[in-house]
């Protein structure tokens, strides 16, 4: 759990008594790269900390995978309206890549809530992840499958290596073979030989 | 400000004394039709509530109207990345309506902030309004225009009446003449005959 207290102090000031108290009410597991942490329909029971990896939401539609976010650690995370409303998830959430994480049950999060600095802290988290919702939103208003992938090359393109291909085409809304037609005439365009 | 009181007692337990202190803390005022509230590029230095009315959330994108979202009386809005991070908004919010409106400063919501139900209610309205956005981007993600349009018309006839034809081709992404045919099609369908 290296990360964090320092994570949680980049939204709020929390003594280290309270940085204690939330540490050690969360509990540390590992999964492997494919593992299933919540599948489509179940209620999600958690809040997660993803220390090290990487973790994709999605859901079906027509038996195709649609991929909704990318979670990349440190960051945390879960499927809100499911662990809030404990209704029926409607979405999964799988890593992407060996992951190492933290976890927190829906009671102990409840109970956090009596530390003024884990409330600055819980707005804030919504707060940022509602822009992050609202940026993909308006990028998909606005821009093409083509366009979304050039944007990702020129700020994400460590993330881009991480993610694999029939994912990343899921999350652009184009086939896995659109995609290697976008890479190849990317790759082949004149702005990539100067 | 008759339903803001039992609109915040749908999300939280306020006593009598906290939702005296949070009403007064709002200034009322009312706008005509086509009033721009905040301009893109401008500070959005308020939280407003609608008691009646309709608004619609737009940014210019190479000198075209692209529609967000709508909010609905009674609904509590602001353009929330500027007004939380004192940033530039990223959207205009016009009023489509004639709306009865309070506004609350930022000032006055920080001060709100010692209330321990504000915070919960805070919180939810907050995670409402990313289920909001969230669905709206699954629809897109997942749907034509015309199946947009269609649900619409399914689950929110009586908004479509209130949203100018413009205004609702750009929030589905089409030409206005597009929405005209769609319309047309769909005034002519064997479904709308039974």
């Amino acid at each position: 759990m290296k990360q964090f207290p320092a994570y949680l102090r980049t939204y709020a000031s929390f003594s280290d008594a309270e940085l204690q108290q939330i540490c050690v009410s969360f509990e540390a597991f590992h999964v492997t790269a494919g593992t299933i942490l919540l599948h489509e329909g179940e209620i999600c029971r958690h809040l997660y900390f993803v220390d090290e990896g990487l973790l994709h939401f999605y859901f079906l539609r027509d038996g195709v995978e649609v991929t909704r976010y990318f979670t990349i650690a440190p960051y945390l995370f879960t499927s809100q309206r499911s662990f809030n409303l404990r209704q029926p998830a409607n979405e999964s959430i799988q890593a992407l890549e060996d992951c190492r994480l933290w976890r927190l049950s829906a009671e102990k999060a409840e109970a956090l809530f009596s530390l003024p600095a884990w409330n600055i802290f819980a707005r804030k988290i919504l707060q940022e992840v509602h822009f992050f919702t609202e940026n993909i939103y308006t990028d998909l208003q606005t821009q093409t499958a083509e366009a979304r992938y050039q944007q990702m090359l020129a700020t994400q393109s460590d993330l881009l290596l991480r993610i694999p291909q029939k994912v990343l085409a899921s999350f652009l809304g184009i086939a896995p073979q659109s995609l290697s037609r976008i890479r190849k005439k990317l790759a082949c365009s004149p702005a990539k030989l100067t």
